[in-house]
C-alpha cells in the first residue's frame, strides 16, 4: 500500500533554511529516521536517540516530544520514534509512521507557528556536529541478488556457457548474511585474510584478498513482523516495508571464487557491510513509483509474487551512484570519480516481492530484520555495480583522473555510495551518503 | 584450553536424589545452563530466569544467588548466570565460568553442608513442572558441514561423478542460517510451502514440501565475541566455546534442490531450527575429548587451522542419536524408534577450527552466536544422520515398526534427538533431548 500525506507537496518548505537548499538530501518532503549522538553528548549508549533529518539538522524527537508541540497521541509516537534504536517504531507499522511523518511536517513548515517554531529550535542537533550509529539491531540480514544483469554479468564471468541459472527467473535468489558485520557510513576495515587457490595450484594459501570489491545496494528495514508458519501475502508486503538505506556488500572476490560452493557466499561477505544511517520510508519514496513489468520473452511471476499494486507501481526509480577516492586523489584534493551510475527501477523483482518469497515458507521476519537488494547493476555497461563487472573479471583496468587505475580496491581506496529521487513536479528525496574505506591488511593471518 | 576442576571426579554425587540415579543425563558433573520460567511464575518474559539442571530439577541462579551460600565474587557471578538470557553470561569467559561451576558442585554436591541444603532447596524448581526457552539471543547462527560423510553421501546424489568438491578438504565450509526461525525443544511448525521444479517441467510450482528432512546436528553456543577485523587464533579458540547442545536443522530437499545455486540454501532451512534447551559446558565434556587426526591420505589442515591442542584433544566423543516416532507409532503407544546412531568424534573440522575459520577474515563473533555443527553422518550407513541419506535420495524406504515406512517425514511425525557422553571411569554426561514436530500444511499458500 502506498500512503500520500501532504509531505508530498513539491512546494512545502520548512522554516529551517538549510531544508529549502535545491541541493539538500533532506527537504521536508523526505524527514527520513536515523540513530544520531550528539558529539558533546554524556557517555554512553544512552547518548543515542532517535532522530529526523531535515536540511543540515536533526530534530531529537525525545526532546520534540516533550516540546509540546504535539497532542497527546503523536507525543506517544515521537517517543517510540526517538528510542535509542527504531526497533519499537519500526514495529508500529504504516498508520503509525503515516501519522507521525505528517504530524512532523506540519510543525517543521514554514508555517507553523513561532511558538512552535520556538519550542522545536532547541531540539535540533546539526548533523555536523554529532554521529550516527546503526538505525535498528538487525536481527537478521538477508542479501537479494534482484538485478538479472549483475547475475548474468557475474555468471558468465563463473560459467560463460551458462550464465544465468534456471531459477533465476523464478525464484528471488537471497542467502542469509552476517548481522554483527553492519556498521553505518564511515566504517573502516582492514583488508580480510582468507584462503583462495590459484588456478592449477594443488594447495590453497592463506593471504589477504587480492580481489578485493564494492557492491552497490540499497538496503531495506522491515517494519512489523510475522508470526512464524504466517506467510506475508503481496496484497500485505509492502506494509512490512519501513524504509530505505544505501548498501555497500563488500565482498572478496578471490575467497568467494574457492569457498562459495556448495552452500554460497561466507568468509568473502561477512568481514564488513556498510549502510548510509538515514533511513528513507517507502512514504516519502511515494512520488516516485513506477509500473514494475517484465519485458518480452521473460516469464510472468508466480501468482505468490504478484498482486495488482506491485504490477502499477511496484517498482521505484530511485537513482544510485558509486564513486571511488583514493588515497592518491585524497592527497591531490580530487573530487572522487563516479564508477557507475544507475537506477532500482531496473530490478528483476520489487521489494514486496522479497518480503513474499521470504516468508512463503512460514520463515518470520521481525521489525528491524535487514534486506539487501542485491548488487543493482543496470542494462549497461556504464550501470555494473561493482568492480568485479566493471572490470570483466579483472580484466579491463577502470581508468582514474589522477593517472591510476583499477581492477580492483586498493588499500586506502574510499567508495562512497549516493542515491537519490528526483523527477519534475515532486520534490528531491536524497539518501545521503554511505562511505567506507578499506585499510591494509594485518601483518599476520591470526 | 581444557579446563578440570572438581566436577570431574567421576565418584561425586549431589544431596538431590534424582542427580545420582544412573540414567540421568544431569548429574552433578554436568551442570549445564539453561533459561526456564516455573508454570507457576507470573506472566511475562521476567518470569524466565538462568539455571542450571541437576537431576530432575533446576537450580534458579538468581535466587541461589540471594541464598547465602556464596561469597560475594560467586553470588556476582550467580546472578549474571540467573539473568533471562545467557548472553552476558556467555561474554564472562571460561575463568567465570569455571569458577561458578566450581562453587556450584561444592554447594549441591552430598556433602554439602545441611544448612546449605535447606538454603539451596527452596531455589530448585521441578522440571517437569517449568518450560524452558532458547538459552540466548542468537545474534548470528553459522551452520557448518564439518561431516565428510554427510557432504559425500549428499554430494553423490547431486553429482555422481563428483560427490566431494575440492574446497571441502581445506575449507571448513559454512554458510549464515536464521536466527528468527530456531526455537527450542517442543518446537512445531507447519510443512512449508515453496517452490519445486519437476525433473523435466518447465515451470515451477507452488506448494507444500514434499520431501522434509531433519539433520540431526550440534549446536555450539559462543562465549566472548572479537573485535571487527581480530581474527582469534587456534590456541584461545576454545576460550570463546561456551557449550553445546543438540541441533536439528529442519530442511526442504525439493526447495532445496530448486532454489540453491548459485547462493546456497534459503527457504529450505530458515522455516524451523529446533536445539536442546539445556547447554553443555565444554568444561561437562572434558573427560571426553579425543585427539583429533586426519585419516590417512587426507591433507592436513592449513596452519590457521592447527594447534597442538586441537590436534591432542580437539576431538569430542559425543554420542548422538536420531529417532522417529509417528502419528501412528504414537497411538499404538510405541516407543520412537532410532534412525541413526553415531558419534561427534568423526567431525572433519574440530569447533575450534570452525572459530579459527570463521574470524579469519576479521568477522566478528557475538556472545550467544551459534553455530551448527553440519549434519553428523558417521562413516557408516547406519551413522547417515538425514532421511536424504539413509533413504538414498528418496528412493530405499525406511522400515517402520508399525508396517510404515518413511522416505521423508510425513505430517504428524516427531523427530527426538539424543546426544550423552559416557565411557569407564567417567560420569555420563546427557544432553537432554531435542524434540520437533511436524504439523499439517496451511490450507493456502499465502
Amino acid at each position: 500500500m502506498i500512503r500520500l500525506n501532504e509531505t508530498h507537496d513539491p512546494a512545502l518548505r520548512s522554516w529551517i533554511p538549510s531544508a529549502n537548499t535545491s541541493n539538500t538530501d533532506f527537504p521536508i518532503q523526505n524527514l527520513p529516521f536515523g540513530i544520531l549522538r550528539p558529539n558533546n553528548a554524556q557517555g554512553g549508549a544512552e547518548g543515542f536517540r532517535g532522530t529526523v533529518a531535515i536540511g543540515d539538522q536533526a530534530l531529537d524527537l525525545t526532546l520534540a516530544a516533550d516540546s509540546g508541540v504535539f497532542d497527546p497521541q503523536h507525543r506517544a509516537l515521537a517517543r517510540i520514534a526517538g528510542e535509542a534504536t527504531l526497533n519499537h517504531w519500526m514495529a508500529q507499522g504504516p498508520a503509525a509512521w503515516s501519522s507521525l511523518r505528517g504530524a512532523l511536517s506540519r510543525v517543521l513548515r514554514s508555517d507553523a507557528s513561532p511558538a512552535t517554531q520556538a519550542a522545536l529550535s532547541p531540539c535540533l542537533i546539526p548533523q555536523a556536529r554529532s554521529h550516527m550509529a546503526m538505525p535498528a539491531q538487525v536481527g537478521d540480514y538477508t542479501d537479494f541478488f534482484t538485478s538479472i544483469h549483475h547475475a548474468t554479468n557475474v555468471g558468465r564471468l563463473f560459467r560463460p556457457d551458462n550464465p544465468l541459472l534456471p531459477n533465476y527467473r523464478w525464484v528471488p535468489i537471497g542467502y542469509h548474511g552476517r548481522s554483527s558485520s553492519i556498521a553505518v557510513s564511515g566504517q573502516t576495515f582492514t583488508r580480510p585474510f582468507g584462503q583462495t587457490m590459484a588456478p592449477g595450484a594443488t594447495e590453497p594459501v592463506v593471504g589477504p584478498c587480492k580481489r578485493l570489491d564494492f557492491e552497490l545496494e540499497l538496503g531495506i528495514f522491515l517494519g512489523p513482523g510475522n508470526e512464524s508458519g504466517q506467510p506475508i501475502p503481496m496484497a500485505e508486503a509492502e506494509d512490512h516495508l519501513f524504509g530505505l538505506c544505501l548498501l555497500n556488500d563488500w565482498s572478496a572476490r578471490d575467497i568467494q571464487t574457492w569457498e562459495y560452493q556448495p552452500l554460497g557466499p561466507f568468509l568473502a561477505k561477512n568481514f564488513a557491510t556498510t549502510i548510509s544511517p538515514w533511513i528513507v520510508t517507502l512514504e516519502a519514496l511515494a512520488p516516485f513509483r513506477l509500473p514494475f513489468s517484465r519485458e518480452p520473452g521473460e516469464p510472468q511471476p508466480l501468482d505468490y509474487l504478484d498482486s495488482p499494486t506491485n504490477r502499477s507501481q511496484g517498482a521505484i526509480d530511485l537513482q544510485v551512484e558509486a564513486l571511488l577516492l583514493t588515497s592518491r586523489m585524497r592527497a591531490m584534493d580530487q573530487a572522487a570519480h563516479s564508477l557507475a551510475h544507475t537506477s532500482y527501477r531496473h530490478a528483476y523483482w520489487t521489494a514486496a516481492q522479497l518480503v513474499a518469497h521470504h516468508t512463503v515458507n512460514g520463515c518470520p521476519l521481525r521489525p528491524g530484520d535487514l534486506f539487501g537488494s542485491g548488487t543493482l547493476s543496470g542494462p549497461s555497461a556504464a550501470e555494473a555495480c561493482a568492480l568485479l563487472e566493471l572490470s570483466v573479471g579483472g580484466k579491463q583496468p577502470i581508468a582514474l583522473p589522477c593517472g591510476e587505475s583499477r581492477t580492483f580496491l586498493e588499500d586506502g581506496d574510499t567508495v562512497i555510495l549516493r542515491g537519490w529521487c528526483d523527477r519534475p513536479g515532486a520534490a528531491r528525496i536524497g539518501f545521503g551518503e554511505c562511505v567506507g574505506t578499506v585499510l591494509p591488511a594485518r601483518a599476520r593471518c591470526a
